[in-house]
Parts: C-alpha cells; structure tokens; sequence
C-alpha cells in the first residue's frame, strides 16, 4: 500500500502549501503526542487564547472583581456572546443568546412555539434527529397533555431524508417542524432553506438544531426565513465540554413567544424581587437561571477564530478535506470493508463523514491506542459500527486526513484491531 | 465615637485569637486592596485551590485529554460533586446531583412531584420565597394547565414566618411545600425538620431552597425527613459566579418521580441513541443537557474547605459573628437609623444580617467606593433599603465585623454618604 499512498500525499502536501487556512492550527493547544483529532465535531480543542481568558475570569474578574464583576464583566455576557456569533448565523444582533444547554433551550422554545401555534396538533419531525430533542419533545407533550401527533418522517437509506417525504406531510395541522439541520450520524445536510419555505407555506414554524452545523456551514438564518434554533458550541465552535448552548428566535417572533420554564434572569426586574413574573424585551425572555459564568467566558476565542477564518472559507476547506477523504476511501478503504455511512454528494453533508465496518468499535480503539510509531487518531465511535470522522478545517491539515486514512487502513489490512478482540461492548 | 469603639476592638481581637477557623482566610484569593467582603452570600470569593483545579482541567483534561476526558474525568462529574456534598446536607452517597441551575432544577422536580401527587392541588409557599422559585412554579402550571392554587403564607413583619401560620393551611389537598430553607432578604431560616414533620402529617412533600442554608447552617435532610431540595453552589459553597445548582431527591422517592424536562444525559444509555427515552436509574434522571464542565469543575475546593471546617463550627462562628454585629448596631447604629431586618433571635437567623436605613443605597456606594483611607467595604444591597451583611465563617474575622460596623457608623454619622446624592436610582 506503501507505494500507491503516494499521490494522495503528494496531493495532500500541494493542498497544504496552498491552504488559506494553514496558519490557524497554531491558534489551538494539542498535546504533545503525534495526534490527528478527528473529533472536533463531539468536542473541539482549547484554542490558546482561552486559556488567557479563562484566566482572567477567574483570577481578576471573579478572584479579585468579587461580586462587583456581575455589573462590570457578567450581566450582559449572554447577549454579548449571543451578538458575537450571530454573524456565524446569518442573524443580527439581538436574535441569538446564550444559557443552559441544547436540551433546555429546546425545551423552552417549544413550550413557547406549541402555545403560540394553538389549534395545529402536529409535530413534524424526522428519524435522523438527535434523540435528546425527541426527548424534549416528548416530556414537554407528556406534561402538558398535549395531544400533539409526533410525526417522524423515515429515512429510505439511513443517511438522508428525502425532502419531498417532508413536504407530502406538512399541511395546515402541522404546528412545527424540529430539524437537526445537519444530523448527528450520517453528517446529512438539510436544505434548511427550502424545509422552512415548505413549512412556512402551511404556517408552521421551523425550529432547527444547528449543534452540527454551526461553525461548519455557513448559516444564513434570516435570509432563509428559519423561525427558531438552538444550538451547540462545544462542537465547531471549540467553547469547552459542555459549553453553554445558545437559542435564536427571529427579532418579529420574540414579542410573542413565552417560554413556560421561567427564571428570575428572564424576567424584567430580575433585582426587583417582585413575586409576579413579567418578562424581559427581547432574548432575555429566555433566559432561566444565573448563566456558568467561567464556563460561558470560554465560548468568545473559539468564536472569533472562525469569523477570522470566514465561513465560506472554512466550508470550502470542509468540502476539500472530505473530497479527499472520500478518493481516499474508494481507493484503500472500501475494499477493506468499510462503507459510506454519509452521503455521497458533497452539498448533502456537514463537515463529518461516517465511515461504517462491522469492526468499527475494535478499529476505533486501535486508533486511540496505536502500536508503536503510529500517530494516536481519534475519531467518534458510535454504536453499533459508525466511525465519525469529524474534519474541522481549522486544525486539520490535508496530510492528516490521508494519514488518518492510512491508519483506517493499515488496522484493518494487518488486522490489528484483533488486539481488542476480548474488549468489553462499548458502554458510552 | 472611636474612644467607645475600643471595647468592640479589643473583644473582637480576642475572638479571632481563640477562633479555630481562623486560618481558613489564607484559604481563598482576595485582592490587594483593603477589602471587607460582606458579600459571600451572593458570589463567594474564589478558593486558591480552584486556580489549579480550573487550570487542570482546562489545560490538562481538555487540551490534552480532549475527547477522552469524558471518560476519563467528566461523565461521572455530576454524582461525584453530589456525593462530595452530601454529607454537608445531611444526605447520603446517590441523593445529591449537581446539574443547570436552581431555578431549572426546581422546575424539573416541581414537574415530577406534581403528577406524583395527583389529586392534590395546592401548593403551600410563602410571601418570603425567592421570586424565582415562585415564577418556576407559575410558569410550570400555566404550561400543564394544572389548577393548581399556589397559597403564599403571609408575613406579619416582612421578616419571619409563623410556623402556625403555615400548619393552619396544610391539609389534605396539599401536594407540596415549596419553601427557601432561609429566605433571601431577612435571614429567617425556617424549622425545616418541624415544617416537614406537619407537611407528612398531611401526605404533602416538602421541597427546600437550600441556597441560602447550604454552607451556612448544618443541613439533616435525611434526618428531617426532607423530600426534595434544590441549591446554589456559588454562594456559601464559593464555586464560583453562576455555578452548577445541585439537587437532591430522597432515596426512596427517586425511582417513583419523573421529570417532564428530559434529555440525553437523564436517559438510562445516553449514548445508544434511542429514539425513545428511558430514564436512567437514580439521580441521573434528574439531568437534562451537556453539563458545564468548567464550571462544574470548579465547585469541588469550596465545598471541601467547608468539610474540612465542619459545619458546627461554621455555624458557631457564624452566630458569633451576628452576635457581636448585632451589639455592635444596639450600640452605634440604631442611633442612626439603621434598624435590623432580620430577626433578633439567632437560632431563627441563617448567616446573613439584614439592616435597613432609608439611605443604603447611598451608604452602600459611599462603603463600596470609599474615602481614601477607609477599607472598600462590599455587602449586598437589596432594593429599597436593605443591606445585607452576609457574614462567611471562612473568611470573615471578628475584627472585620466591627471594622464594617465602624464604617457604616461613620458614613452616616458624617453624612459621607451625600457624596451619592445625585447618583442614578439602582438598576440592578
């Protein structure tokens, strides 16, 4: 294999030297081992400048600002990050917040949006959403006794859902659509756009989970009509484990909307202290409790990195890096067994692809924990036989991804992934 | 005024040479300035040890670890921070969770209590809960369309509540009590073992805001019966600005309760990505979304340096504290308007001291921003005439008490406080 892997690296090397987006690995901390991160669509690594920032909010803002930091540092933080990345949405200032996180954020938009949609009884989802927003949905239809229809249009393949399988079942019932804009397994790609153009012409809503797509496609929220989203920066935003989420409700919509899980940071006067609850203007409305502050201080680095960078830069790399990724499998890992778990067409997908082997879990921990002189690869194993391959392109070089690609290679042709043969199942 | 004040001095010199909880101070980071911190129970300061926690955890678990920290250190994070606080509640090793905020988990197990006591339908607070609790419940009925009345207990002297007065209303429709263990304003801490004996007596459960309690006064959930608690990690526990909440739910009750917020990380197998939710077994249930690990990280050196002094001798120091401030306002204060809002009996008192002056606004920014030579002296200020004096064992000297004291005397009696005389109305 040695000598045809050639060109691929040949090509990899001519990618790198012209890669617009070359310089931005050294904005991010990795360890010292030879490491090829393939998991930044799970958990993104610590970009350099959070550590500095991190740092002050503790030691300066909270070590020595004490409480007074909540008037000079902390109060607006939501917002000011929320203002931060919506240009990453395509929204304007004021539509997007930070608090809590996807779930909680679901969870209070849909306690909003059903109300509001009062006399439509369904709920138009689909089989490859993330289940934890099916979850939401249904305790929040459970509590409230709801006699809402959950509808989830199927998946012919696995990998994508068919846009007319949507539209046939939209009609003036259809209270709102719940979409993963880019879904969690396969990496397919909604046509958000069209989805919303389709449900706003029954009168639905559109509320999108973006936790896969933001920071990996570019978003233009408002051009597209989308009426509500949630959305993760842990992920391609690079803002730490378990980041704060954020939620988006288009400026005309936020008037109308009352989320029915309230807290003393929604209300007007939060410091007033009044018994009766009355809601803030705008997107504190859905704020609940008092924000992470450290937690929410990491999200601005990873942000500002990808608005250097550019988004339509950084999706044309995306495309670059699975198009290369993709020769690479139809030349050495097809006829190894592995197979497409994503789709084929390059407008169909996020910035991960999924490769399928019916020894998936074994190769994942050889790659976590290589023979010796090997580079350690991490990608995402999801059960029962999905390689997530996350390719951020401000990290990832073209090099890495065919050195990935030799080590997806080399597990299964040496079967070195019998060295886990007694492994126990995976558990998480 | 400063010949009488010897007295004061001298006693309080020897309070703090006998104190055993004397060496905790040089526990925590405060800054160069001459500061009297009166504010721990809104934001404690930041504990020195939380500096190398945070930084481990940023700098070691994610940059290094990425991915693998999940395993390695984060997933069990929640139950771990719960067992480490529980014996600080008086709870055992699986009643305790950290996760979102107060007012979140407060909604999760209103949420699951309510359907458990189907039938009954009233909910017993009182006019001294903290708001946001009172606005979780309002917008959790209106969302159920439950009917619920909420019947809020008066106060006679906006102070303390009546015992009797809470008995007289409970009876057999009533689902639950919903009461903060020691109310936000004044200080009053509730006989929570006796309200809970009369809220069983009648079938009702009972679910304590500890926020206010936790760190403060010693807590015997399990000895009092106590079914339900939610509480705040960045007050008296020192976890830092906006930290994770915690809650607790009673053994035997964890399997029978439900909540209707629900997401991936409360289900049985997170990461098998059914499409049907299953609840995880005990406590985990009770979580929702992606904890904020940063900030969860960093609650664990505050709720250590508290076992480490044990919660008698907190407390003990604690009632010292308010007993020599409050000779202290019998002695200068009073004369000058000042007059307390807490009540005068100390086993009906948690850790904070109320005094109220038609001036403390003023007096709350001339102490903050004082004249050169005079210690920054910061407590909290509550709209329209409340300053609350929370005095933290930890860190706090008897010398501090008295030194405040002299500075809120002095402010008046000089009427330094008229440098604030065109200052804007409070905003926060």
């Amino acid at each position: 294999m040695n000598a045809s892997l050639n060109p691929f690296l040949e090509q990899a090397q001519v990618l790198d030297s012209t890669d617009p987006l070359n310089a931005f690995k050294a904005a991010f901390h990795f360890p010292a081992e030879r490491l090829i991160y393939l998991d930044g669509n799970s958990l993104g690594p610590l970009p350099k400048k959070t550590r500095t920032c991190l740092r002050a909010c503790m030691e300066e803002e909270w070590g020595t600002g004490l409480i007074r930091s909540w008037n000079a540092h902390w109060y607006g933080l939501p917002e000011k990050m929320g203002d931060l990345l919506a240009p990453l949405l395509g929204a304007r200032d004021g539509e997007v917040i930070f608090a809590d996180s996807v779930t909680v954020n679901l969870f209070k938009l849909l306690s909003a949006a059903l109300p509001y949609q009062e006399g439509r009884s369904v709920v138009v989802s689909d089989e490859l959403n993330f289940p934890s927003d099916e979850y939401v949905l249904e305790g929040l239809l459970e509590m409230t006794g709801r006699r809402h229809r959950v509808l989830r249009v199927p998946s012919a393949d696995g990998i994508t859902i068919d846009r007319g399988a949507y539209s046939a079942v939209l009609d003036g019932d259809t209270a709102l659509v719940l979409v993963s804009h880019v879904t969690f397994k396969s990496g397919f790609l909604h046509d958000l756009k069209a989805l919303t153009e389709a449900a706003h012409a029954v009168g639905a809503l559109v509320l999108a989970d973006l936790s896969h797509s933001v920071g990996a496609v570019p978003l233009k929220l408002e051009e597209w009509g989308v009426d509500l989203a949630v959305g993760c920066a842990y992920k391609y935003l690079n803002g730490g484990p378990g980041a704060p989420a954020f939620l988006y409700v288009r400026k005309d919509l936020q008037e109308a909307l009352l989320p029915g899980l309230r807290g003393w940071f929604g209300s007007a006067e939060p410091f007033a202290f009044n018994l009766d609850y009355s809601p803030a203007a705008g997107m504190r409305r859905f704020l609940v409790g008092t924000p992470p502050v450290l937690s929410l201080r990491a999200v601005e680095p990873g942000i500002k990195l990808l608005q250097e960078a550019g988004m339509d830069a950084v999706r044309e790399k995306s495309l670059r890096l699975s198009a290369l990724l993709l020769d690479f499998h139809e030349a050495f890992l097809a006829p190894l067994g592995y197979r497409l778990g994503s789709p084929a067409k390059a407008s169909e997908r996020g910035s991960h692809l999924s490769l399928r082997h019916p020894e998936a879990y074994r190769i994942n921990r050889a790659l976590i924990a290589p023979l010796p002189g090997q580079p350690v690869v991490i990608p995402d194993f999801r059960a029962p036989d999905n390689l997530r391959l996350g390719l951020a392109p401000l990290f990832l070089s073209f090099t890495d991804v065919v050195e990935a690609g030799r080590c997806l290679a080399e597990i299964v042709a040496s079967r070195d992934f019998e060295r886990f043969a007694n492994a126990p199942d995976p558990v998480t």
